[in-house]
């Protein structure tokens, strides 16, 4: 453990929603409350935002000015070159891929982004599902190839540590994985079985905040297609993308089949799951009826929880009660203190 | 990362009970079922017993041929020397205590045999709740001190990752735990709601292998208070025992009252608290009522969670569905491949 702690993370930010924001706030503003954040001296050299333009300070950006300021006006200046010639030319540690999951592009451009950093031996930390979702197995063997990480614990379930727990597991080998991984699906199924029709569930999620734009990719599975294909990737050695996910959404339920489930002691959740079948790892998401003595069921509104089965110890879930924009922001800062501390 | 790896690990094995044998055959028998193992050579040179003899080999035991031998006669040789004698001076990289608590003596005898294993500058590995639940901040000072490890993963819920998880969660400090860590309460009171009396669902759990042979340790809440103290030291800074916790078992439940409950829509669980109060930790371990659709309710037989609250994150969960002997040795395991790691 050398002293080198102390020159700052030059960081390129690509995408500065709620996420970022939310990021930005806690690396500066709320930054006393954290002190668990001691070890994480950071300075963005660009933040670049998909239609509100963008900063780039080569001698470093200050970030609560510029929070300040994009919270004040909706909007940086126009981007003085696109992001891929900053991320081929400035000086940076690492690239923070925070833009959102695109399924139709299949991961891109984050996928590139990351692969472009990765090539010039940065680290890529990112949030968005798409480069593990699309490119785990490429992007994985170029940064072990270039000595350099490629980390996304917040792609699922947020900073509860899914991917960071690999490494507390030593020696065991995941063999299958099942889990209610879509906040969204799971609030708005709360809802229809309080009687809620789906149309108006879904606006109640987009008002508070946690449904996506673009509903579909939630109600349609996508987001746990792109979910479980990560874990497939990542825990069973699969080579998948979201599109090889068998999925099925949510968009059939009705308030009457819910009432029809919760009469005889069951509940709708959408379950993904990815199991090794004879060698081959199968991939599914799709809305099943559990027992109401079930773990599944107790996942109520925003809940996620994943189950793990390994080849040592018996199942074992993590479970996150109700998280917010603090918990995926929080998972990308255990990444960056894993980048930090791996210098 | 040398080759080093390749020497083996010399361990002092205190205990062969359950656990320990456990151990012993995934790391010969069955090795070939674990992949992930590949990477822990462990070669005992001395297996204590509290009764039943000992081996003191210092050129190596064959684990496998010592395994089938206390199996088929249920004894090892009069010991040659005592447990203290071996830790002082035989040449070994690794002491593995698997001895059983011990309340009324503090925690000892394993607590001497941790310290002087680190004092010499070898690791420790536990699975005995009692050096972590009695003197947890000087052992952990003292293997700081001495450049080596004292790991206790097992000492609270097995194999699953709750210390090791701490790495995991980079960044973020834990503000306060609440679990059912006992897993014979759990299950005896599991039984009480089918109508079985106390007396009967203790002789149960006793019959299935997984109640200690003084059930007082479990009903009491012993076993819970010294996890209570563990988790209470290790993720709240505490420096407490088991006997500090404030302590209620679950002796005075009765079929009748948890019927009653039932009817409520509640179920009694014993539930460990830690938490910060104005600075200060407070620990708890009673029988609470819990309302059905809580985490915790949902927890049946013989299944274990625990919930940490964090100051960056909302709370999340970790859950055991069905531990067995396996989820023990594992979480032993797991410890032994960090010590052969941190080589």
């Amino acid at each position: 453990m050398t002293k080198k702690h102390s020159r700052p993370l030059r960081a390129v930010f690509v995408g500065f929603g709620n996420v970022a924001q939310r990021l930005a706030a806690m690396l500066t503003v709320e930054r006393h409350l954290f002190p668990g954040l001691e070890k994480l001296q950071l300075v963005p050299v660009a933040i670049f935002t998909r239609q509100r333009g963008a900063l780039v300070e080569p001698a470093g950006i200050d970030l609560a000015a510029a929070l300040e300021r994009f919270r004040a006006s909706g909007a940086f200046p126009d981007a003085p070159m696109p992001v891929m010639q900053a991320l081929q030319e400035l000086d940076y540690d690492v690239l923070v891929e925070l833009s959102t999951l695109n399924i139709a592009d299949r991961g891109e451009p984050a996928v590139t982004h990351v692969r472009n950093a990765l090539q010039r031996r940065r680290h890529a930390v990112t949030a968005n599902k798409g480069p593990a979702a699309f490119a785990y197995r490429e992007l994985s063997a170029l940064a072990r190839k270039k000595g350099v990480r490629f980390l996304f614990e917040s792609a699922v379930m947020d900073g509860t540590p899914v991917f960071n727990l690999m490494q507390a597991l030593a020696g065991c080998r995941v063999t299958g994985v099942s889990g209610i991984l879509n906040t969204t699906t799971n609030f708005v199924i709360s809802r229809l079985e309080m009687g809620e029709t789906m149309d108006s569930a879904v606006k109640t999620a987009q008002r508070l905040g946690f449904a996506e734009a673009d509903p579909s990719l939630d109600l349609d599975g996508w987001d746990a297609a792109a979910k479980t294909a990560i874990l497939a990737n990542v825990f069973l050695g699969a080579d998948i993308d979201p599109l090889q996910v068998e999925r099925r959404g949510i968009g059939d339920l009705t308030p009457e089949a819910v009432a029809k489930a919760a009469a005889s002691g069951r509940r709708f959740k959408l379950i993904c799951r990815a199991e090794l079948e004879n060698g081959k790892v199968r991939a599914k998401v799709a809305p099943e009826e559990i027992a109401a003595d079930q773990f599944f069921a107790a996942v109520n509104g925003k809940g996620a929880a994943l189950r793990l089965e390994t080849d040592m110890m018996g199942p074992f879930w993590i479970v996150q009660e109700n998280p917010g924009l603090n918990d995926t922001a929080a998972g990308v800062l255990q990444d960056l203190l894993t980048v930090a501390a791996s210098r």
